[in-house]
């Protein structure tokens, strides 16, 4: 056995068994491996990007990581924009990046960078192997860090002479650590205030956000009239008609602020304090009001479903959930122009139970998540760091993670350009992923932006630079070019007919939405 | 005025003038400054590599920087590999990196993340702007740092509130380094090694490859015997019919240790000693043989140019330029088969005088140099730095660079799936750049890797990796969807005629070849 062979084997036995990778020279040792190793699945993606975007959706749905497969600075650097949406995320991710020997990094090969410091910024752990025979070992701890309540980047470089040199075994899995438990003073100080709260709030985020923990927060809601938030990119959401619903941050600073206007108890549930995403001119980065009280009944890094439960028990009333969405409305009108608000009502009638929505539609998501809300019990994962690019990936790693279920990708235009290679790969592994692209061929969000600061001369050079008309994309083409069978609507009868009939046949699709 | 226009006038006094970008809110001063200053021309670019390969190769073919903007960390991080190749070639250029003003990134909002960090690797000169009054000043220093010989990546990072608070003037701009002048004793040093040597080669690099170099290498050649060569990877090389010949270095460690076998002389013209892309088991990294002597006469950041003119008129003959390449073979069989080699020979015959071009075919590119060597004169681009997805990119930057040459890029399938939102660019821009898809379906490079490092089961899940097939690429779809006329050929006559025809008509085409 090899040290690729070994550290294959040691990623498998920590229970990592899915590789998204784009390898090169200096991983050939590993893919050579795979050929001994069927339970490592690998899966070829043809950017990086799409590798670590696609690490991200696995690991929301599976909450274990997935690996990738990097080649040396240059391969990690194209992955790094998705891993760091995927610590945002708190998605634990392994990855594995090929490195030269250290007797050939010496000679400073063109390929030669820094890969730790490429690594660090977006990385919880960054550790270079050094023998084959630590390998094993190395991807152990790897898996191990990566793991830590809530979830880590792990980056693990690889040096070709560790991966093609002997080695002796394989590492068995370390213990995981599982979220702290809340302390019992903690559940009744915050209890206290909440009883004493005119208008208090719940911020959830992490496992707060699924069943059990909803279920408690719907009690907790129902008890003390408190509202139930959720940050405005939150990696994952269980919501849908008969499950507690739960009212999103708007995007915007001062919407938030409005949003938050006489709130006297903020209780962050695995969350930190919302703050505005850009900063602007006269305008507030902290959206809280002065006079509200912030308390946190669980820190990231702590069990928030079993907090809230224990929260529910401690107040005088028990009930079952409330607050639970409605049955969506079936009936909307089907003459009316496409749009984003109309398509969204498509999507909320047509969803089927058990599907994955992943967000990356950006100013069209901002306004139209409600319509959603009602829909059949459905996952919702959203772009969390910001970084462009990412939910057609994350779809496809999502996809690999649950075979069984219909994944639905809201993605904007101008962000479906930075990671349209995912197709390829949903086409290669025949993944149940449908795509729709919301055509407005600009950058959208921007032009709400440009004129924010000033500047709004529609047709001058500022403008232009975030006008994607000319030339117009074609998704119809560029899904075809990747092996995706795609259809262009321009009206909401004929989006109804290809959104239906996608939900109703497996595998692989787009629709581009002319809005 | 602001701070975004007084860098973007600063900019512009230091002679930059173009800008390959992606922006997103926080840059939107930048953007509206774009009204205020049409000096400066906006390129979008739908992905950041787009953006940072296109200005390394603008600065390829002009020797002065463009700038980039880019979006905070993760839009740097898009850009990284290909700012990574741009080092390698020792590109000028100038990232313009938006970020959060210093009081918003205490909040640490989704998208914040550390800047610098991501830059360094790449960057030999980083800075963060501290107030809207220091913006012109840091971009004329930022400028001269990028444009110190032979050439750096310097990346500014500008908080918004440095581009949204009042500034108050345009910089000057700052004197730029010359590259040293290599001093008379070394010159004298060289030239006595060169005359004792029995078998010297001269291995050149930057200025040296261009017309005023070679011709001074082609006397020194013809008065020594010496050898003349160039890095496998070399960023700018002037060649064609009528010019000096320069013998391309092997990729492949063993086949550089056969080709400077004998040799007992290595002069290094703004150069480095040669070495092995990659590892091996059991191979040499370093390629020159042991008795071989390793003589500087410039170092990179010297004018090497010059040096070898002083070379050649201390050696005792005097000749005209020697070792030409003669007129290329315009005959060939066209009813061979289409293959990398086959298509070379149409390349040569058919390449307009003063054309540029961009290889990245990789495994095609490696064998089949030598059979554009005696095309009409032109200029010759290459992958520098081994990050796989950059030559669609620099062609962008080359063609706006130089709009009255016609570009061609060399581009094998697999690599070109990094980098094809260049295809849009070029569509916007109109610009004259022809992209042969080198179309083999696989990563072919990586196939005879697999094979190197002993696993070779052409049907197994190892193999599967590197194979591009399933789905196949349509490139025609993927061009046709970004506007880019596109045609697929079978056969050496339909490349012929398709060739042919590009190389008389104006604006981006695309050519996939099923090799």
């Amino acid at each position: 056995m090899n040290g690729a062979e070994s550290l294959v084997r040691s990623l498998v036995a920590s229970g990592v068994n899915v590789c998204f990778g784009n390898p090169g020279t200096s991983e050939m040792q590993f893919i050579a491996s795979l050929d001994q190793v069927p339970a490592m699945r690998p899966v070829l993606a043809l950017e990086e990007g799409v590798a670590t975007g696609a690490a991200d959706g696995y690991a929301r749905m599976t909450g274990k990581p997935a690996c990738t497969l990097l080649h040396l600075g240059p391969g990690l650097a194209n992955g790094l924009a998705n891993l760091h949406n995927a610590r945002r995320a708190a998605s634990p991710v392994v990855n594995i990046v090929g490195d030269h020997p250290a007797s050939h990094s010496l000679f400073d090969s063109p390929i030669t960078s820094d890969i730790a410091g490429f690594a660090r910024p977006v990385s919880n752990w960054v550790r270079a192997s050094r023998r084959a025979l630590d390998l094993g070992d190395d991807a152990a701890q790897a898996v191990q860090a990566a793991r830590k309540a809530p979830g880590h980047i792990a980056t693990l470089i690889v040096p070709a002479d560790t991966a093609w040199d002997s080695a002796d075994g394989v590492a068995a899995a370390l213990p995981v650590e599982k979220p702290d438990i809340v302390a019992g003073d903690v559940i009744e100080r915050v209890a206290a205030l909440l009883q004493k709260a005119t208008k208090a709030a719940l911020l959830l985020r992490g496992e707060a956000l699924q069943d059990i923990g909803l279920r408690a927060a719907g009690r907790i809601a129902r008890q003390t009239g408190a509202r139930l938030l959720c940050d405005t990119f939150t990696p994952r959401l269980q919501r849908g008609a008969g499950r507690v619903e739960v009212e999103r941050l708007p995007y915007f600073g001062e919407e938030m602020v409005e949003f938050l206007r006489g709130v006297d108890l903020l209780i962050l549930v695995c969350a930190r304090p919302p703050v505005s995403f850009f900063a602007y001119p006269g305008k507030p980065s902290w959206p809280i009001p002065p006079s509200c009280r912030i308390a946190t009944l669980a820190q990231s890094h702590e069990d928030g479903a079993i907090a809230l439960g224990e929260l529910a028990d401690s107040l005088s009333v028990r009930a079952p959930a409330a607050v639970m969405a409605p049955r969506p409305h079936t009936s909307f009108d089907a003459a009316a122009v496409l749009s984003a608000e109309t398509l969204m009502h498509v999507v909320a009638a047509a969803l089927p139970e058990a599907a994955i929505i992943a967000d990356e539609s950006v100013s069209a998501g901002f306004s139209c998540y409600g319509l959603t809300s009602n829909a059949a019990p459905h996952d919702y994962l959203n772009l969390t760091g910001g970084a462009i690019g990412s939910m057609m990936a994350v779809s496809t790693g999502a996809a690999v993670a649950c075979p069984d279920r219909k994944i639905v990708t809201l993605q904007g235009d101008g962000s479906a350009m930075y990671i349209l290679q995912s197709l390829w790969t949903q086409a290669r592994e025949q993944l149940d992923v449908v795509t729709v692209i919301f055509a407005n061929r600009g950058y959208k969000i921007l032009s709400h932006e440009l004129k924010r600061v000033g500047a709004c001369a529609d047709a001058g050079r500022a403008a232009s630079m975030i006008d994607l008309g000319d030339p117009t994309l074609d998704w119809v083409k560029l899904a075809g070019g990747m092996g995706v069978e795609a259809v262009r609507c321009v009206s909401l009868r004929a989006f109804e007919a290809a959104f239906v009939s996608a939900m109703s046949t497996r595998g692989p699709r787009l629709i581009e939405a002319v809005i």
